[in-house]
């Protein structure tokens, strides 16, 4: 798996203008180089990926021992295919990747997914001098390489599934492009993505980054009509500066998310591992994030959370928000968060003052943040409130809370007024929350329709939002 | 719903030597005093709660107009039922609750739920008429009530379900005994609960506490065998010191987690309402807490993790931590948040690192943090250096980490051995990541012979430890 970093010794950068990005995430042809029945094989795992996920190209198992694998023919080398293959997936022991690069770049392949490790991560210097080797093939050729020592990568849009993790296929398909330099840590977020039903529409393992770093994913995801979010997770990078001046360079085409870690002493220790390129630079790679507008959080589900928000809401016209909840304590925990951050608790304009006024009784907190509770049980209540705050002038997002009670199972139906507005002006960030299997139908068809985005809890509700409202003026 | 704070003026301390707790959660006779047959009322709630709960003692539903509520035959008044009631759960009108109150202490109640709400916290100078009216009656008959404005409270132990909230039943048994200012939160702490399976032994509303305030439910969860931590959520009280006081003097007893909102000036202006008593004072609560060895956490998700971590493992014999991943960058995000806090990531010892030596090859990091990377197909090297590092006297907890992947889908099973190891020694807390419905069932199956707790992402596991740490040092 990923997660380890070597120096920039080495390191051939790639032509900028390679052309190849796009062939290699949307290939005709796949060949899997290595594919083995045997499912203690990687080889293995890759075609049941391939396979299951519903690629709609050619795929072709290659292994010179196997007639078939998994009902595909299998051929005895690259050159006994046919047609193509566009991508090669390589999953055999690194002393032979060498010749198998060879091999590919002789027979056309336009892009290699290499999942094999034991390169430059590893202590014996042999590593090295293959990492070196086989890198001089494919920058020769201008062949993008996603790794080595990746799992590999996920291009759902296309049913391609070029990793060893089949179970990648189950991922919903969305706006969100994830690059990955930890294998663990990306099979970790999409995890969570699946049980959060988040949409990705890229998943990236770029392991040890032969020849395509987070530069080059980056420009690639920027230009990608399916992404609308590029979400990162780094450990220690050689080239900091690269990334650097692209994202800068690319600032406000889209949101950025970053979550950094090796932060402290031997988180740093763990990431840089043997070869002892960078070090702690927490401080550094924030101050860097910022001016080149990338969004920096502090954990695998801030990530989600915020690249979640800006896949449905990438614009917040301004800070001023409103908190309406229909039990105090939610907004109240969600005001203190907004508190903190650079995002305004409106003050309403007169007029939806006087329409809050006239629906809700005085024992409530009229003000912003709106304490519904005295509306509780009155869906009526909560949809004139809404309404009146979606006009509002002075409000740029919206955060609602409703937490049910027995008393109140149908008010979550009262919101299916949103579906009829068209497309929402404003975010709508929610923490609608019920016991499982109450609720959770209706919260889906909302989100589905694109009209609100909900969490699980007020916190981190409100923390989308100021992470909507630092995306805000990261890029203004 | 609660959340709202009520000056002191008015409100009698309720004797310290009060015996009526043990009764109002444990009573033998229910009665609904408001119960009704339309769904429109929370007294038709309530009846579903007690009998769906399956409250295995006598529930009478007390309405002069039925005859019959439920299949269960109702009384026209409390005086018409023969035996009983020990407890009397109160939903009817604001101005009707003095001359209620009158009745259930000559029947012989010996506690209330009021869920009424309508007293101190409204702006009609008549609410706190009524408050001072109430509060004599069962302050002098030394009646404890749980309320006003408030769902109820559930004791799980003994299937009672007294709130408006039925599906309170469905959260499962355990040792988190919480106690929660707003309904909404505690509302949602439930359903979070509930969708991880964490157990409580008593659920308590206390909404604009009549006579029994945090710190009465601190001295009874203290006393409660059922309870192992307290857990507590706050907006603004009114007698910090006598909370303060009643911790300080227990510190040490069983662990105490507290989540206070309204720190913002928003947030508090919301949590004080109309009444004006307290003022914004978060860091005089947090030093507060310190002082009386209360755990302060800063969200409701941090709330339920902490709770959990602390009814499995309370004590942390030091602060020497191992860091064992399966994959990189789970351990290093981790290292990132021991290190920020007093948690030591430790050297092991000689044996045990020569133990991890033979096992893990040279290209893996092997130190504290582990990288078991390169055993990551290899279940019985997981368990070799897990069995070495329980060992280790230098390490007082650990934090180990799996994400799952189709090639090592049945290594969740290796760790079947520490059910075969009786009462764990060490906290075990760990992040064990898979697609839905995977290894769902032998976390259970871990979590519930309790030799492990297991969170979503590696930060939390993580952040769960460093509170552990936090409670050694805050009680040492």
């Amino acid at each position: 798996m990923g997660g380890q970093v070597f120096d920039t010794e080495g390191l051939v950068p790639m032509d900028r203008e390679m052309t190849g990005m796009n062939t290699l995430f949307n290939p005709r042809s796949v060949a899997v180089i290595g594919a083995s029945e045997k499912p203690t094989k990687l080889g293995f795992h890759v075609m049941k990926s391939l396979t299951e996920g519903g690629f709609p190209g050619t795929i072709t198992p290659v292994n010179p021992t196997s007639k078939e694998i998994m009902g595909l023919k299998a051929a005895a080398s690259i050159f006994d295919i046919p047609d193509g293959p566009d991508l090669a997936i390589v999953a055999l022991p690194s002393r032979m990747v060498p010749g198998v690069f060879e091999e590919c770049i002789a027979k056309g392949v336009k892009g290699i997914v290499l999942i094999t490790a034991g390169f430059k991560e590893i202590e014996d210097p042999q590593g090295a001098v293959l990492h070196e080797q086989i890198s001089e093939i494919v920058n020769k050729a201008q062949v993008p390489v996603i790794g080595p020592n990746t799992f590999g990568m996920i291009n759902l849009r296309a049913n391609l599934n070029a990793s060893f993790t089949p179970e990648f296929s189950l991922v919903r398909k969305g706006r969100i492009g994830l690059v990955s330099q930890s294998g663990g840590m990306c099979h970790l977020i999409c995890f969570l993505a699946m049980r959060e039903r988040i949409g990705f529409s890229k998943i990236v393992g770029i392991g040890n980054r032969l020849n395509v770093d987070f530069e080059h994913m980056i420009e690639y995801l920027i230009e990608d009509q399916d992404t609308g979010v590029i979400a990162l997770y780094l450990e220690g990078i050689d080239r900091p500066r690269q990334l650097y001046e692209t994202a800068r360079s690319l600032r406000g085409r889209k949101p950025i998310v970053a979550y950094k870690t090796g932060i402290g002493r031997l988180g740093d220790q763990a990431s840089r591992s043997h070869t002892g390129s960078i070090a702690g630079r927490g401080e550094l790679y924030s101050g860097a994030f910022g001016q080149a507008g990338v969004i920096e959080v502090r954990s695998a589900e801030e990530l989600l959370d915020t690249a979640k928000a800006l896949a449905r809401f990438p614009v917040l016209s301004g800070n001023g928000v409103a908190v309406l909840s229909s039990q105090a304590g939610p907004g109240i925990a969600a005001a203190d968060r907004c508190q903190k951050s650079d995002l305004s608790i409106a003050p309403f304009t007169e007029q939806t003052q006087a329409r809050i006024n006239e629906i809700l009784p005085p024992l409530a907190l009229r003000v912003n943040p709106v304490d519904m509770g005295p509306a509780w049980y009155d869906s009526e209540a909560v949809v004139g409130i809404l309404k009146a705050v979606l006009r509002d002038k002075n409000v740029n997002g919206i955060l609602l809370f409703m937490m049910f009670a027995s008393a109140n199972v149908d008010s979550i139906k009262s919101l299916s007024f949103l579906m009829e507005e068209g497309e929402p002006k404003k975010p709508l960030i929610t923490c609608l929350s019920a016991p499982p299997g109450i609720w959770d139908e209706h919260i889906q068809r909302y989100e589905g329709a694109g009209v609100l985005v909900n969490y699980p809890t007020p916190e981190r509700a409100a923390e989308a939002m100021v992470n909507l409202n630092r995306h805000r003026r990261l890029v203004l």
